[in-house]
């Protein structure tokens, strides 16, 4: 309840990566927990994101040999131990006053590759300098791109060994629910990373014009700033929000290294299907040996098992890893993380499937 | 609660357009509640045009350029700002004492073009002086068909730019919920435009004739009266509650101009389908390029994308129009307006579509 | 509550048929309104009949002339002045002190066929002279052909004009909600048409048989006996409880009259589906211009017309018979057969089919 | 509530055998509850069982005749009088102080084929001699491969005429529900037929090898093991936790005597589907004589109804069994399943099917 009760103990009880999030409740104040917790507009996407796991069925296989048993796997040149990456969230001194430095050091106990966020409360150089495990950074567009360049270049100095370009919330959008709680921590608040960038002059408009579409939307990246992206980096680009197959065919065309399907965890566009929903056309255009991430709804080990056999090749935790932090800083991140991979392993043990590749869509079955 | 209550300021907090629903049961008495909220029968209908919209999902593109983004059309020779429309309501008086002059004054403000009701308390002459911008005059057809041609040179004398024909309720129907809830205002008033016009004398039925369908409905409407209006008139003619795909073709054959898909609002016959669900099937029969618009169950901006994407050109503003009426006259109908505008604006500008021409079936994909 | 408080006068604000329903629990005992709205096992079966009729949606057509507007058909040689009978229902005496007098005189004041119960209180004879109007006899096979045979002869003698015989209920089952209600007043009671009948003689059962599928399915009739039965009789025969297409197809062949789709509203086999979801594929078999009728599930004139339009001719009132009989005796019958027909016409009216005729597949739309 | 209110008295009152699931709350301690309610995970795949059989409706036949009616069948040799065996239930002592011995005498008395579980509270040998009607064991796979033989050859010692290997939950995984109600009984126990077996020693593991994957899943049998089994016993072995048809048809190529489609009654993997959604495809690719069992979700003669149209030649009945062993005992182990055998009669009465043989597909019809 006080923000101040936050802990650096595991609550007594916890049997589940996802009883993060009731906990949690009890260490943030009530606007900050509205900001985590919420969506856009109605919420629905928020909600359907969690439900689309509720729709598949995993149908196990009997009697296959363990000895090689594994969950590794190596994505866009980055090894990882198992099939989760720690969600770009910014602004983590609202959820535990160590902030981006308790996620980073769960992130190496745990071997987990995290993706530190444009928002982070502190430097991606702070947060770099930290940390000895793998780790991308997640870049959003700036006004100026000579700004984006500089957050370009800091990050390729930083040793940051993939760049994660978020397109699915051209607009930032606060939910109703933040609203209504009166959060407003983020309006006096410039994120570490951007101190030093200058907002771009208020851009005159004509009197049919609108401050939205042709305002807000007019900073908003296109096909050819990424184009000058791609050329402008020797990381691999990887992005995140893709949800319809036409685009994901064209970004890949342009040598795109890496796609995140991904509805920004609801609070973006409310309306949009389930993360696991977009999956399965995106992965038919993209082929089998193309980098592909989930982001959005993961709440269990078997989530990520579903996943997998929807065609994704590892996912992203992002709420979890929020509520966890809240919860008990690195120790509680840690602690998920552990028991999230404990659910995949166990679910792998009773479906069969020794390794990732053995995990497909014929593990599935449509819920009825 | 009081009918008196009602202000013309704007409640603290409202956030979506939505949300003038629930204040209007603060600015009215509960009989008048119950007769705008209420639908004929068990009200499914009426449910089943709001929960349509839930049924699909937006699948957005990514990195349009959106320098030529506009909300802009051309319906019928009407030119608007954005694809919605006051819908017809009548009886304003009951809802707000400024009554059809306060949304008139609305519509204007905001550039929207409103469609006068036959049943208005205020005679079409009366609002059309009140008024500088678009709009359409809603027809009823009279038992005597010299009165119809009456109303119908009013309208043209009163430089209406088209009529819709109303065809969704060729008898009245009285919600339960509002027989119940005594609502009981319309039985003593005669609207205002139909002051002059005296009813049909009786008619006598032979013993096995049944009062409603050789009795009553031998006052509606039927092919032959339509193909009199038709010549009758040079306004464009607008037909209002299509539902099969059949009727659609006979009528653009016949020349109407335009239509309107509509089960009137769930109020006239219950089990009709949700309005969004008859749209595709008539779109296929109508080809691209014909008039279509959709009315009922439009809540919000991400509604009207979707009536869009489904078919639309543009869609009718109903309950929401008389909630905020009866919240705060003409600034709660500008204010609502502004709020769905500003949430269709989101909506594309987070689904990547600049204009109208590039929403469409591509943009969607069914909830599962 | 009290079973005497029966009245003889229809209580205010009745709006529409269903209604008789509720009304019903303050004019029976529990044990007996339990008994009557009960349904056998998990009453999953009782509860499709009615929700069926909301997965099916009408689709309105325009314009047409109701001059010759008319809800009559003939059926099996009966003339009706609309397709709804009043379904066979026994033990009337406890639902109402006139039992089936009342019934047979709303019967004859709204001019209804009337279905009279082998398991009435009074005696067909008793029935069929107090009736001026069209009735058909309900016939419950018997444990000896002779007494079979005897029902026969006297519904012939009386004036019935067709016999309906009853076969999806091999073995009568008492409701779960009954049991518990402690309904007990069948057991003690002989129907008044089979005093002069006496049992069979127990059977003896080997001692690897089972009591009831050797030994009360040994009196139940099998396709020889229906052979034996259609040619005893001049009357024509209408089987009820249809529900393959296989059966329907073979009564057809042998010269069966016409059917009734139905599952003894959900009193029979648990786990049937809705009569409702029944009636396309043995429409389909059947042939346009057989006579085929729905029981189950029908609470409104727009339930009728979604029966219609699903393949019925016409269909059963049961369960609000016996509703509005309780409530009001002969007046609450006759008003509740009012309320239907009127919601049947108003629907006819609004949907824009003029005639019985106009009303099939084409008027609906799956709900979605 | 207290474990020892157990009686050997049927509570009055029961209609249904599903009632003894309520019941067995005032016979058991609440832990014990818990365990055997409980399901794995989110008990998804414990609920679907249940749910799946309501998917499934029942379309009767008429005129059927009954005078060869029969419920008896022959399956792996073993002759049954009805369509359901007992399934394996561990630990009975915790159920009730008589415990396996309970169930043997109700068997015996009811003939229903008894499967004897390797983790019993009495060894299978006691059990064999307490029973004079048919029995299968239940085989869990050692970690010693001398030990699992062992098992076989007192199985075989001990008359069982079939053996049945549990494949469906490599890892023995304790539900939620259980943990949380404090359920510890199974720790400090070792089943009495294991009690001269030694656990292995533990096992060294690498620094990148996972406990599960690598440590416990070493333990679960492969293909090889179960070539092994076949070689080894003269007597039919039976798998059970079927769930893919591929590895259906290679155990059926293998010599494996027949097959159980079950997920472990929602105990193991949450997220499989429903027994009986499993069952439609693995008949079709094991044809139409080759004996296959269904466990999971049974609570009524109706259930297994649909599961025998469903594909199914038997069904094992485990809650149930459990429930009403908690209850009263032998006595209502052996009312509970002449009740669900009544139930089943019932229902082929009523569906028209005198044999299991005439229960297939065409019974069915899919809930709309």
């Amino acid at each position: 309840m006080a923000a101040d009760a936050s802990l650096n103990a595991i609550p007594d009880g916890i049997l589940a990566a996802a009883e993060y999030e009731n906990h949690a409740a009890n260490h943030l104040a009530d606007s900050t927990l509205a900001w985590l917790r919420g969506g856009s507009g109605n919420e629905y996407t928020l909600r359907a994101n969690q439900q689309a796991f509720q729709s598949l069925n995993i149908r196990p296989q009997l009697l296959n040999n363990f000895s090689q048993a594994s969950t590794r796997l190596k994505l866009c040149g980055t090894k990882l131990e198992s099939p989760m990456l720690l969600a770009p969230v910014g602004h983590q001194h609202l959820l535990h006053k160590e902030g981006e430095l308790a996620v980073t050091r769960a992130a190496e106990v745990s071997a987990t590759c995290l993706v530190a966020s444009t928002m982070s409360s502190l430097t991606l150089e702070v947060i770099a300098e930290a940390s000895n495990s793998a780790k991308w950074f997640q870049l959003y567009w700036q006004p100026r791109r000579e700004d984006t360049l500089d957050l370009i270049r800091r990050a390729e100095g930083a040793a940051y060994e993939a760049l994660v370009l978020t397109l699915d919330t051209p607009l930032q959008v606060l939910s109703h629910r933040a609203q209504r709680a009166g959060f407003a921590q983020l309006k006096s608040t410039t994120p570490a990373n951007l101190k030093d960038y200058k907002p771009l002059p208020q851009r005159a408009l004509a009197p049919n014009q609108s401050i939205l579409l042709h305002g807000m939307m007019s900073e908003a990246p296109d096909w050819e700033d990424l184009a000058w992206l791609l050329e402008t980096t020797t990381l691999p680009v990887i992005v995140k929000g893709v949800a319809h197959p036409d685009d994901a065919f064209r970004l890949q065309s342009m040598g795109v290294a890496g796609q995140i399907v991904s509805n920004h965890g609801g609070r973006s566009l409310d309306g949009m299907p389930a993360s696991l929903h977009l999956l399965p056309a995106i992965r038919d255009v993209l082929g089998a040996h193309y980098p592909l991430l989930l982001d959005g709804g993961i709440r269990s080990g078997t989530d990520i098992f579903k996943a997998i056999a929807s065609g994704a090749d590892a996912v992203l935790i992002g709420r979890l890893q929020a509520y966890a932090l809240a919860v008990a800083g690195a120790l509680g991140v840690a602690h998920m993380l552990k028991l999230l991979r404990d659910e995949l392993e166990l679910c792998m043990a009773l479906a069969g499937t020794p390794t990732l590749n053995d995990i497909g869509p014929q593990c599935l079955m449509g819920a009825i």
